[in-house]
């Protein structure tokens, strides 16, 4: 039945010719990072998916985010390749699909997280927000699952028009390079713990509106069928891993967030101990006020030791 | 440079765990027919690029798009096509990629261009006119070269919103399975005869906007760069043809596409040839009035011969 794929000589040869001066090339199927795998896509000009494994072994370690820069990816060929300058005064953020924080235990491997390969323009709350609490999602499973695999990438979805029964899919294009933001972003987890022998792999699909999102926010309500993220993005995720193999991640596992506000905290938290002025640490102190957040005994300590410090310099 | 290509025996280990499940599944590279070769965009659910080797010889022959019809590919996978009922009452026709014409020496052959894996929502004046032209302006190639070589296939491309300078893509999708509508349609030609030893390949690359074009327009106007349409598209049509092996088409050619005026007599006469009651004989024969076109003798003598023997019938 699948002739295109088990096709004859004769098929073959007409195809050859047909093709004398090569399949036209749209790039790698899969390009290969110390700690993920990608496909880009050569004319949107973002990645297509980008698949990771996480255990709990990579997000220990001395990587830090901070001694990373953005960069173009330097086995992409150039002709295709997205720019900062595309993105900058665009509105848009850049949004890693293989999350930095997952590459803890290399600073290389962190380091390639921050390729335009791995980057699509994203909502800048989103980014932060709602995006974030799904990535920690995912490195908390490790908590359950000795192995979780992760595919992300951006969609194009259409809406019907307010008037009318047409739909359309419509989106932003940015820079000289017209890099395409997504309208949403989607979201493949395949956790497993394979040392217990014929269990099955708790699988789940997301798909996220590519703008700000709500602290309340929960992430079943994101939740569709693999099958329609599948159909939508036209790409089979898991493609040797059966139907009769999974079971729906969010019934095996909450699929609760950390809230907004724990966040929010570990962000702040992060300031304090990163402040290397004393104005900047009592700016990130007043941080909480202005959130109305309030500092666990963890965090008055920080603030403390940090203030001794930077007062004894 | 090429790590991902180039990459180390690390590299692959670590790229198996990350896809324990397999490489996610875009479908295949090249789709083999008896006369051409596609790659599918399960996303769109249109042909993403169609190759053909058009030569004299596959231009004669008893084939006949009388008795062909639109069908669901068999060698495509049924969760990703399109269908009949997408296509009706969208007001958008089916665009055929590889043109039926081409293939006028194999019925199997033509009816495979009849498969929705080689069809694209076109705007219906543009399939039967300006497209239709520079269909014909192909196959009329090889009276001056022996080999013509034609990749065609959709474009999304981007247009600035009247106010503000971002800029956008917008496309419709049409029925259930949301089939891409293309805001416009590409052709890549490669022309030769490599007989003649050192001669190089003429090559035109032409971006059609999807919508109604006027009977006075030529092809010129529609010729772009093909590194322009490269970048656009994310694709390499010609991967191992050397630039330094090209030459311009419209340079080497007229690229003056026959006149729409010739296209609609061609098109009368051959409902002239088919009418198959005296009726739909007069009927044609009074297109020529309505559109204000003067027969020549070749079509007079049809019309009279046609009605003589539907008048003995
Ligand atoms: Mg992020
Ligand atoms: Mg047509």
């Amino acid at each position: 039945r699948l002739r295109a794929v088990d096709s004859g000589t004769a098929l073959k040869l007409r195809g050859s010719e047909i093709l004398k001066y090569g399949i036209p090339d749209r790039g790698l199927d899969a390009r290969l990072y110390e700690n993920h795998v990608l496909c880009y896509d050569q004319a949107k000009k973002t990645p297509i998916w980008v698949a990771e494994h996480i255990t709990k072994a990579d997000l220990k370690g001395p990587a830090n985010r901070r001694n990373c820069n953005f960069n173009i990816d330097p086995t992409l060929d150039p002709f295709f390749t997205s720019h900062v300058s595309d993105y900058k005064g665009s509105g848009w953020s850049r949004g890693h699909m293989a999350p930095a924080g997952d590459n803890k235990y290399s600073q290389d491997a962190m380091e390639e997280t921050f390729y335009y390969t791995n980057i699509v323009p994203q909502d800048v709350n989103n980014n932060g927000g709602f995006w974030n609490r799904l990535e920690m999602y995912c490195r908390d499973l490790t908590d359950k699952f000795s192995e979780v695999r992760v595919i992300s990438g951006p969609l194009m979805l259409p809406v019907q028009e307010e008037e009318g029964t047409k739909k359309f899919v419509k989106y932003e294009v940015i820079g000289n390079s017209s890099v395409a933001v997504p309208t949403h972003l989607f979201k493949v987890i395949a956790a497993e713990s394979p040392q217990t022998p014929g269990s099955p792999v708790a699988v789940g699909a997301f798909i996220v509106p590519n703008k700000p999102i709500e602290g309340s926010a929960q992430l079943v309500e994101y939740e569709v069928k693999l099958e329609e993220l599948e159909k939508s993005a036209g790409i089979y995720f898991l493609p040797q891993l059966p139907a009769s193999k999974r079971v729906d991640l969010c019934s095996v596992d909450s699929c609760k967030l950390i809230p907004q506000e724990t966040l929010e905290l570990f962000f702040i938290t992060r300031k304090l101990e990163n402040a290397e002025t004393l104005q900047r640490l009592e700016s990130a102190w007043k941080d909480l006020d202005r959130r109305s957040l309030i500092p666990d005994d963890y965090m008055i300590s920080i603030y403390k030791k940090k203030k001794e410090s930077l007062m004894n310099k």
